[in-house]
């Protein structure tokens, strides 16, 4: 541990400067003449990829073994943020025995576009269920003394043109849909890094851009950590610093530092900013050491039971039709397993958050573990993974499997090369020959059970059709395969949630149209409508909605009650209810609260989610459930204002098992704040005459003249009513000057 | 006829700046000691709005007689520009007869909101077909020698806030969608005089907007009359006049001519300038006079024949299930004509354009007189126009009415207070009472006829089961009685096609979300995705698509040719073809040609309307149509670049008879122009290997380094090659630096 103030002082500009560019790859700079190290990011999120080599920012160079546990997808799936706090923990321990101060992880960026070729690093389309989930992930890693980098900061929502594109998006978007992730994560968890992205905002780098780094992240949420560049987002190293990137990486190779030093030379920038970001970089490497004890271990098997219940609680069952899952594992009949994933899983994606897993399950090898013999278990490829073409052999060989079973468990999804960083996906369907497998192997056999692997929504109406029942099982890190096993035989029962809507088309989407931009810029059309909240506003119908997500138990929500703990400009609101487990297995269920304000002075989404809980129940079990909702669950920004506001009226309260599964649903009136309109000339003529002042005033300067008719008439008063006064007063023979309206506005 | 130089030489510049304001509500300032009168201008433009009285800007004081031809929603159904020029011409007429200088319009605003309390004042939500419609007008009424003021300039697309509003548009999509129409007809037809409109475009007043009013107008398209403001747009007068804005209307009483003599005297307005604007108002007074002496008159009757002939051809017929129409003069059964519709029309809309007619046609005694007792026809009024309740005594006897009757003519609408200048409104919807009235008729009787009378869009689907055909006939004017008489007993044959789509649901249309705006401004979300362009991009069901309307014969189209005449940056194509009337009776058909660019470099709209053309044809005649396309149609605004361009690619050529309804097509390949795109240390990885030079220069520096082997990588290869180049160049141990890499640039 270090003095840093003191530390600061015996340092010259150099080497305060130095401080600010990293020392290779992965390392931040030491300074060997006062002993004070340099130390290690790494790359994951869900797990370590800390590279043995020299680096190269990707996943090509080797890294060491560490726990894959599912990507941000799969974890998102499971709406829990207690599960996401133990996995964080857990990659914290792996953080320590490697030497790591800080994981860099995790993004919150929203799903805008279901093409985003990173979207299975992200969580959600949902700004809260982001944010909370990554909150507890950062206070999991965190409490083991090890520090996280929150990213990608902000409005990186597309792999093309990355790094130069400006996504152009108004303030109240911004505030409403794409920051709350970052800010319940800062106000939350106080992450020790913010990562800059490498886009630009509105015109301007987000690693120069002052607002964003300095005044919302800094002044606004009070972030006092070190915000580190994406790896190459710096564009002009001074302009950065001045706006509040501390640190680049990687190492710039010098050219960093002397481009800070020219301008504190040349007096664009002060010593005493260079000592800031320092001071910071300093930070945080006294705040890893402690943790960073050579000589630590985790719990390799310990992880990977973790990892295994992260993947269990990341499945989702979208359909089950005829109860055909959970298979029985007694009733002797023959399972065809069909589709290379069964075998060859897909359980990460392609890019820099690519992990070298400590060990890897199959679904396939899991499933005849699990049976122990107790029903025959064939298995067919049925495709080759990477290749376009349908191969004739082997579709002809899983239908004969098919023909020959009593149930097939198709394995499909996407292929790596579908989705990565770096790039987006251009369609969001299946490979065709997957969907002409399905197809076949379904004529031969009725009870088909797909499991998809996927890294961000595929459709599923073109095909679903031939499906008895769909599991979406994202993907689920290196246990998935027994994750999945244990789904199919009812070992456990499934209890994961859409994180993102599934759309019936392509063509429903918010982006289209807007995605991916042209000529550098992507215009955010869609504003506030993103995900459910676009297919609400616009009554469409959706494959399966935001929230979604069946069980092989049933539960019931009863006995809503809403009490009023504050009635004011920042309500607070206690909503309760009693869930019951109906069906004959225990289940967990997902209790889903959203709010709308179906009267306000600006446009606002139908429902928004607001709060929700989970319950773990046995059968004929009952829990009471509260949610808790302050005033952020009815505000909007307020544009010119420049904040939160709760403008008062009826909100409406629904409480569900998805956004479009409610159950449950009360209207409250709120008291909220009344903001002050002053009148002015350019006030229109109603809100005149409707002032107790000043609308008595008018009335009797107009009385007898033309105007007075006018404002009176049926057909034509409204017209006049909604003229801005000044204009009014402009006209031939109006009675009221200017000058006068001037004197009399309030 | 004046000199207008030699007069701007005599007068002071209080005079000069005297001319730059009205007289009085209605016409210029006159010099009277130089012998230079005022001329008057006057509403419409679907009729004159001739006020008699002082003039109070709207329809309350009453104005002189002059025939109602129908609203532009009414002439924009007939997509025919020919008539609308003989309509234009007989305006033209009626100015002169009144010695009205100026006809106040046409209005080519788009439709962007179905919901647009103004849109029966314009034409369509497609800019070629108002732009066309439009100038026709144009070239109608002023070869009589009298002005048009085309309006209102621009992006006043919805009522709500109209004075105030900031209309946020991205400059594509301005050029694109919301300027074309005003160019095609300024360009096209040469206005006298241009209207600017209330509302802020991007935040500047459209009064003040320089880049609007001189910039495009006069500067790109060669506008060389006169700027007029809209009755009360003028916020700051001096700021106005450098704008470009020539005329403030009405007369504000000195207040803007001591404002410009202010700005004068304080150096921030020249004399030039206000000379300038000055010559433009002699100039029109000018022009004006030849056809202003007194004495004139018009053919009331000949007008009138003209405005049924108008009103006949804006009718759509949208759907006639089992050829329900026309109606058998000769068949002796009884039809029922239910709806106070058919007695008291609905034929204008209301605000500044409101015409005080010469005749007045309705329905019912239309009918009547055309059948001359040769079928009984009974009348129920059904509802009362302005109430919102059902009357259960009129429902009632509406409905035995249609038990007796063989047939039901059941005339449905908004009421007047629907649609109106100065407020938009709030829902798509026809009054509750008059479905109820339409289910309680079409339970007793399974022949019903809907004729429907409305200014905008209204939903039909939650009704339009219950009836057999609908008769869509907007607004129709003074003569539109006799004209539904006409087409419902099939003395005329329905030819008007949709100038807007119909949407399912209000929740369908792209400004959900974006529309009225909030906190004085109103973001164009939807950008280029205006009407049948969104329903096209959303792949969403319409009621009834752009461009359709059914007729009481069927044609047939075949042999498609396709000229290329220039295939270089500026491409001209001739499409030729063959319509055959293949049914019984004389029809006309509006055949549609809509281009499409499935390739591109920006994001282009699937199909857009880029020439259309009529043709009346005998029962088994054939007629080749040819429609020319120019650089236009195939043209984008290339915003950087700040111009239009044509790439180079392939093109989709659909010939239909509505935008869903195409029934011949071909693609052709243009050649187009290559936009240089020079390599920059900013450029792609990929762009630099690709380049013919700088390529193998590249290739050679990373040989053997890190580098080639992560861009030969199957997996990884793709994201480094989307990196910009001068990024990468900052990596720990990237070969070229940044200095080299500029060099490298081209």
């Amino acid at each position: 541990m270090f003095d840093v103030p003191a530390l600061l002082a015996e340092l010259s500009l150099e080497e305060k400067a130095s401080l600010l560019d990293g020392s290779d790859f992965w390392h931040t700079q030491p300074v060997a003449r006062l002993g004070v190290p340099g130390v290690m990011v790494t790359d994951g999120p869900h797990g370590l990829r800390k590279q043995t080599a020299d680096g190269d920012h990707l996943g090509l160079a080797r890294s060491v073994p560490a726990t894959c546990f599912p990507p941000a997808v799969g974890l998102a799936a499971s709406w829990d943020p207690a599960l996401l706090e133990r996995v964080g923990a857990a990659l914290g321990r792996e953080c320590r025995a490697e030497r790591v101060a800080v994981l860099l992880g995790p993004g919150v960026n929203m799903k805008r576009t279901p093409l985003c070729g990173r979207n299975f690093e992200y969580f959600s389309e949902d700004p809260l269920l982001a944010g909370e989930l990554a909150a507890a992930f950062v206070r999991g890693v965190q409490g083991q003394g090890v520090g996280t980098s929150l990213k990608h900061f902000a409005a990186n929502n597309q792999e093309t043109e990355r790094m130069s594109v400006s996504a152009e998006v108004d303030e109240r978007t911004l505030r409403e849909i794409y920051l709350p992730a970052f800010e319940r994560v800062v106000t939350g968890a106080r992450p020790w890094t913010v990562m800059c992205s490498y886009n630009r905002l509105n015109g301007t780098y987000v690693s120069e851009h002052r607002w964003l780094l300095t005044g919302v992240l800094r002044e606004e949420w009070g972030f006092e950590g070190l915000v580190v560049s994406d790896w190459g987002a710096v564009n002009r190293r001074d302009a950065g610093l001045r706006a509040g990137l501390d640190l680049e990486m990687p190492s710039s190779g010098g050219a960093g530092t002397r481009a800070l030093l020219a301008a504190v030379r040349e007096g664009r920038l002060t010593e005493a900013e260079v000592d800031e970001a320092a001071g910071r970089v300093l930070g945080l490497v006294n705040r890893a050491l402690p943790a960073l004890e050579p000589g630590q271990t985790f719990d390799v098997a310990a992880h990977h039971e973790l990892a295994r219940e992260a993947a269990t609680s990341g499945v989702v069952l979208l359909r089950n039709d005829d109860e055909i899952l959970p298979l029985d594992p007694e009733s002797g009949g023959r399972i065809a397993v069909v589709g290379e994933f069964a075998r060859s899983p897909r359980y990460q994606g392609a890019g820099s958050s690519q992990v070298n897993p400590t060990r890897l399950d199959d679904a396939l090898g899991s499933l005849r573990a699990a049976l122990g013999g107790a029903r025959e278990v064939t298995f067919a490829a049925g495709y080759v993974v990477e290749s376009e073409a349908t191969d004739p052999a082997l579709v002809a060989e899983a239908v004969e499997h098919a023909r020959a079973a009593d149930v097939v468990v198709l394995f499909l999804g996407l292929p790596p090369s579908y989705e990565s960083e770096g790039y987006d996906r251009p369609h969001m369907e299946l490979p065709a020959q997957q969907v002409e497998l399905l197809r076949a192997v379904a004529e031969a056999n009725a009870n088909v059970v797909v499991v998809l692997s996927n890294g961000a929504a595929v459709l599923l109406d073109p095909w679903q059709g031939a499906a008895k029942a769909v599991l979406e099982c994202w993907l689920l890190g290196q246990a998935g395969g027994a994750a999945v096993a244990d789904l199919l035989l009812g070992r456990a029962n499934p209890s994961g949630r859409l994180a993102e809507t599934i759309p019936v088309r392509y063509e429903d989407n918010p982006t289209v149209g807007a995605f991916p931009g042209e000529h550098g810029t992507v215009r955010y059309a869609e504003g506030l409508l993103i995900g459910c909240r676009w297919y609400d506003a616009h009554r469409m119908e959706v494959a399966y909605p935001f929230g979604h997500g069946l069980s092989y138990t049933t539960f019931d929500y009863a006995d809503l009650t809403v009490d009023m703990l504050a009635d004011d400009a920042a309500p607070r609101v206690t909503v309760g209810l009693t869930v019951t487990n109906t069906g004959r297995r225990a289940g967990r269920e997902t209790v889903q609260l959203y709010v709308g304000d179906p009267v306000s002075t600006v446009y606002r989404p139908e429902r928004e989610l607001r709060a929700f809980a989970q319950v773990a129940l046995e059968p004929g079990a009952s829990e009471r459930v509260t949610l808790e909702l302050g005033p952020r669950a009815f505000a909007f920004w307020h544009t010119p204002l420049g904040r939160w506001v709760v403008e008062g009226g009826a909100f409406e309260l629904r409480v569900g098992a998805s956004s479009r599964d409610i159950r449950l649903s009360a209207v409250i009136d709120l008291t909220g704040e009344e903001i002050a309109r002053p009148l002015t000339p350019e006030s229109e003529v109603s809100r005149w005459l409707d002032h107790p002042e000043a609308g008595p005033r008018l009335r009797k300067a107009l009385a007898g003249s033309p105007f007075e008719t006018m404002l009176a008439d049926a057909q034509h008063g409204e017209l006049f009513r909604a003229i801005p006064l000044v204009r009014l007063s402009r006209f031939p023979g109006f009675p009221v000057s200017e000058e006068t309206l001037a004197t009399w506005s309030t």
